[in-house]
């Protein structure tokens, strides 16, 4: 089961829902995505490991949940200011979304 | 924006798909439901602050993502061994789900 945590720091994890309006395959590395998203008051770029798994064009226009508060990182030269979540299922791959139409920027708990 | 996080400090939530497979209203408090859910390998109870948008016959049968190694609680006498993610939009509620059917117990990253 490994190590529990505590309310307060699984709080400290900012998730929101976004809508991806933006997408293009990373120019130099074949496994990661480039993708504009909408926060609601804000947008910013991020970058995921799920080329193998979705196009560009299958993932533009859908809401998906981010790590917003996550330190921005620079993937290959691409910088990433958020984290997408998805499920892994061996070889499956499934992005988490929220199973109603909620504005982007909608917060998580 | 608030504070960042690390990536390290991340990871330490584990998060999961899970099925719920049994949910009734909690006997004693009108805002909470008592579900039975499937981590794979695992099954154990949560209790969610759901029923004012989610009747339990909704809930029964659905994905749904679950922090896995919260601290364990007790709400008004039921015990909750995880947490419920869903998205709040004003007096609007989404469940988050994996947008594909991956198996209960698939890791979240």
């Amino acid at each position: 089961m490994g190590e529990k945590i505590t309310l307060a720091e699984f709080q400290r994890v900012k998730l929101k829902v976004a809508r991806v309006t933006a997408a293009r395959a990373h120019p130099n590395a074949d496994k990661l995505l480039v993708m504009e998203i909408d926060l609601g008051d804000s947008s910013r770029q991020i970058v995921a490991g799920i080329r193998k798994w979705r196009a560009p064009e299958e993932v533009v226009g859908k809401l998906i949940v981010v790590v917003e508060n996550l330190d921005p990182a620079v993937l290959r030269g691409e910088k990433s200011e958020g984290m997408l979540l998805a499920a892994q299922d061996g070889d499956e791959l499934a992005l988490l979304a929220p199973d109603r139409d909620v504005r982007p920027g909608s917060g998580i708990r």
